[in-house]
């Protein structure tokens, strides 16, 4: 099986890049480290070279050499913390419709074409292949109410080496008749079924786990909410679901469970708030659902490209982080547009300038916090952060290199940009050159990458 | 020359997409668009062939024939009606800075570099790559106070075969004494000299222009700025600058002219608002401010990439479309971050969500008027909506060959995405296709572009 073919243990030369904090990027010039036949990160020098190492790692000398040469660097994989992978083909289609009418018009009928395996097939695969190119190395991936789509999807991951978090959907009501659970018992042993094939799969879950997935509120009873908390106790499982994204939405919560004090108070009345859940969204929370999200110990998906394209608001990311709450990104295609974290810490950054234009300065979020929620704020919000999220020996080598174009003497370059968006004149500093990735890179910047020490992309730039 | 070398009479054949109004596009699938020796759209149809295309046009069986094939339709070049091209590199690099202490640390001390005319040869001529490469067709450029380096800028375009104003920027005081005016007499001897230098080198104006320039109230003197108005008026030339961007610029300026009853009049007293006037931003223009304008004919440059990125404000657009302002986009690199209109579309969609989160629904702008403001709206701006910005004979042919990335059954395309981000299932409408280019096409969807018939940039895939 792919997921579990063995690596040499190598020596990755060059720059190195990672968020050491929420606020602090580390760039490590003239870095080593060395990545075991396991994937893991066995030692980690800077300002060093090849001999040295050698000199001060005998066991190494035999090991295989990666050196980044030109413009560069390496950075952790991103991590995507919400994103819906059979929706990928309605990318770009929403024109000006909303959260509850885009639902009906574009995903339900998208995503009940799934019960076609082979369109399946086609989907998924481009999607993981779509992510990967971008440097997504640990996805949290909704998928249909279909089990064997389902399945296909974890397959797919397994064997292209991507990690994930792979769910089920489940929905009961409020949904087409065309598209939803028929019972609750039928639900939930729909969604048992897929968790125990993850789980044969890859039984040490180092690459895919099962995540027990409710759509929302708003398409779930409250006995399946509770079944399905039931269920997500009973297998020690993640959870996923969305949360307060559409002011419309809430309303529609406010009037299904007339009951509950508030849509947090939803989830939690049904057991599924716990260290393990992710929440997708939460632009509207009060301070109170805040509160609880946190006792709990629940984490946020922060989605501002997909927040803006449907006008559900801008989160606010600043006093999450200030009460400590975890957050990370989600492109959530196809409410997002587009399957890249790099392109999502551009929209966190924007949204923050939208909340700073009404709230103050303080609300911007700098390039180094957006990278931080994209590596070490994801890695804590799917429970890997002591294994991903940042160069530390005993971590895993899930890693992207990052190489930028350089604009030659004279410039003209006869239009040809194969090497991507990025031009490096050559008098920038390290960090001027993780700025201009930020603001302006892309996959063709993205030229190879590793999850637990196994090349799973690369592009034909990586050693050109 | 290479602006007036000879070009072959040629027939496109395929889909062409343009804006017919504000709200509609049109769609001509199977269509054929014939452009003779000068680049004159001489016939256009619809659900055509070749043959019959012959047997109606004989005069044209002769004529080159260049058949887009697969996914892809022909669009109207991109029209930028604000960009600074001696800011390039300082893409992606601002932090948290506004407006101001931007232009001091990152903006001032780049542009004073291009006395020296090898450096300034090296990121124009990247420059114009850049933008050609993302089917801009004609740019409104600010260069620097430079002579030499302006009047490079304008041969370069020349060259090239795009479409420019290149605008000599005048700046007297209130800048570092290392770069700026030294007198109003040199700032105007210089500016005309720029003038005569770009109308000698294309007398007929019908690529290179020259536009006079302040930079923005601040940085000049009301005597200076009534000197460039005179000069504009005596040289009947166009003019641009920037407007109300940011609120600490206002409270600047309104100290700085404490006679003037708004920004928007101390542009007016100094004669600088005429027809033939680009005043980019206009953030934060009062309704009365908003009149003055329309009543003296001048023309708003929206820039939403750059008023996000340094947190000036979401502009009004709705509102001045409304009233009948005229308006185009703007990439304002380096305050914005990409040299492409295509990501300008989508920014100015972003921008208006913003507005609608406050102001309602209404705000928005839908894909189509994106796309009618990159091109109708932007040849309005630079005074060239006779002749491009949509395909009618009579029109000249400013265009790109957009070609888009074609899923084939399966899906596994082996992580090469050469053919740009996005993907196409093949069920999609040919409506679809157009949205999915503008929320998620790049510089690798635009296979070839052409300014007044001649083919000015091209990449691997056009003809592959």
């Amino acid at each position: 099986m792919a997921a579990s073919s063995s690596i040499p243990k190598t020596i990755y030369l060059g720059t190195f890049v990672h968020c050491v904090s929420l606020s602090d990027l580390e760039i490590g010039e003239n870095g080593a480290i060395g990545v075991d036949e396991n994937g893991i990160i066995r030692f980690v020098e800077k300002d060093t070279e090849l001999g040295h190492v050698h000199e001060k790692h005998p066991d190494w000398n035999n090991a295989e050499v990666i050196h980044l040469k030109g413009n560069g660097f390496y950075f952790p994989g991103f991590i995507d913390t919400h994103t819906h992978a059979p929706q990928h083909p309605n990318t770009g289609l929403f024109g000006k419709t909303t959260l509850l009418d885009w639902l009906d018009t574009y995903t339900f009928p998208m995503e009940a074409s799934f019960s076609d395996l082979s369109r399946a097939q086609t989907i998924y695969s481009n999607f993981v292949s779509r992510t990967l190119s971008h440097g997504t190395t640990t996805c949290a991936y909704y998928a249909t109410v279909h089990v064997p789509a389902t399945n296909l999807l974890a397959d797919i991951c397994l064997q292209r080496g991507q990690r994930a978090l792979v769910g089920r959907v489940c929905m009961n009501t409020m949904s087409p008749e065309y598209y939803r659970d028929q019972s609750i018992d039928s639900a939930i042993a729909d969604s048992k079924a897929s968790i125990d094939y993850i789980r044969s799969i890859d039984p040490t879950g180092d690459i895919v786990k099962p995540i027990v997935t409710p759509r929302f509120a708003p398409s779930c009873t409250s006995d399946c909410l509770s079944a399905l908390g039931q269920l997500a106790k009973e297998t020690e499982a993640h959870i996923q679901t969305h949360i307060s994204e559409n002011k419309n939405e809430n309303a529609l919560v406010k009037e299904l469970f007339p009951d509950s004090k508030s849509y947090t108070d939803v989830y939690d009345t049904a057991g599924l708030l716990t260290p393990k859940t992710i929440l997708a969204h939460g632009v509207h929370l009060s301070q109170e659902e805040r509160q609880v999200i946190k006792d709990r110990g629940a984490k946020i998906s922060h989605c501002p490209a997909s927040n803006t394209a449907i006008t559900s608001g801008c989160a606010p990311i600043r006093e999450f982080l200030d009460m400590g709450l975890t957050v990370g990104l989600g492109t959530d295609v196809s409410g997002g547009f587009s399957p890249s974290i790099l392109e999502e810490c551009r929209q966190a950054i924007w949204t923050s300038r939208f909340r700073a234009m009404h709230d103050g300065d303080e609300a911007k979020l700098s390039t180094q916090e957006a990278l931080y929620l994209a590596t070490r704020g994801g890695a804590a919000v799917v429970g890997m952060e002591d294994r991903v999220g940042g160069f530390e020996v005993g971590k895993e080598w899930d890693a992207q290199m990052i190489r930028l174009g350089e604009v030659k003497e004279g410039g003209d370059r006869e239009g040809r940009f194969d090497d991507g968006p990025v031009d490096v004149f050559g008098w920038e500093s390290a960090e001027d050159r993780v700025n201009k990735w930020v603001y302006s890179g892309d996959d063709r910047n993205c030229v190879a990458v590793w999850v637990k020490g196994r090349l799973v992309h690369r592009t034909a730039r990586f050693r050109d």
